[in-house]
């Protein structure tokens, strides 16, 4: 189970963008910072930017800075908006071939396990996530450690 | 977001055999029923028979029953066995190059949010997904509805 990159950087965006206040940041700098192609990090900006979580500045001086304030931003919504679909399986998509989806009772634990998801980050604003500007410094000394759950330690069985 | 296909058959193949009850299932007979490669359904069978949720009978009349009573199935289990990863962000991951990952506040959340997931499916058994023999037979008339949550919709936004 995944989330896709677009919404790891579109969090990344975000944090980055929070960092920096009222200070505008450009797709080029962006892109230094995070080492991702301008096509990908400018799709992100394009969605971001039309939803109202950036508000972008145009001509030569120009760049996005955050769109509302960090408080308003829930991490749910965010997700929402960024995962090109919630395909837990076959019949959650549109293209459905499975011979039980009439039948199966599988939806409903699996819906309310979504839902489960999304409410958790629906509790967590931009606000409590935020990171000061200096992380985001190429200066900065970095560790890269491993975050994810615990349980994920048997991958080499299947 | 999205579980694997894998995670998807796996949940099908325990569905299937659920319903013949002590009735051997061949991998030729699954594999007709969910129109699957062959090599696919040989991995999933392979791990359900390894970890106990499917137990193997071999020779010219063998095949594959359940394992366990399916009240002592639950899909939380199920899921956490047969998801490869659960990589939402690139710091979830073995291969992690993000930047902020030392310092960021989102992996908290993050992992609250699959915990939320997987607590969800935890409660629910196989028991409680069982379908009855006839709806697996090739002659029940069939629909293929969507099932999936009703705030995917605007997709191609992105």
């Amino acid at each position: 189970m995944r989330l896709t990159s677009f919404t790891d950087y579109a969090l990344r965006v975000l944090l980055y963008t929070a960092a920096r206040e009222e200070q505008l940041t450009t797709i080029a700098e962006m892109q230094k910072t995070f080492d991702l192609s301008k096509g990908h990090l400018m799709k992100i900006v394009h969605l971001l930017s039309t939803e109202g979580y950036l508000h972008a500045v145009r001509g030569r001086s120009g760049g996005v800075r955050l769109g509302k304030a960090p408080e308003d931003i829930n991490l749910g919504q965010v997700v929402r908006l960024t995962e090109p679909d919630f395909r837990l399986v076959e019949c959650f998509g549109q293209v459905n071939h499975c011979i039980i989806s009439q039948f199966c009772k599988l939806p409903g634990p699996l819906n309310q396990a979504l839902d489960a998801f999304l409410e958790t980050l629906d509790r967590h604003s931009l606000r409590d996530m935020m990171l000061t500007r200096d992380i985001f410094e190429p200066t900065m000394e970095r560790t890269f450690p491993q975050r994810g759950p615990s349980f994920d330690l048997d991958t080499e069985t299947i």
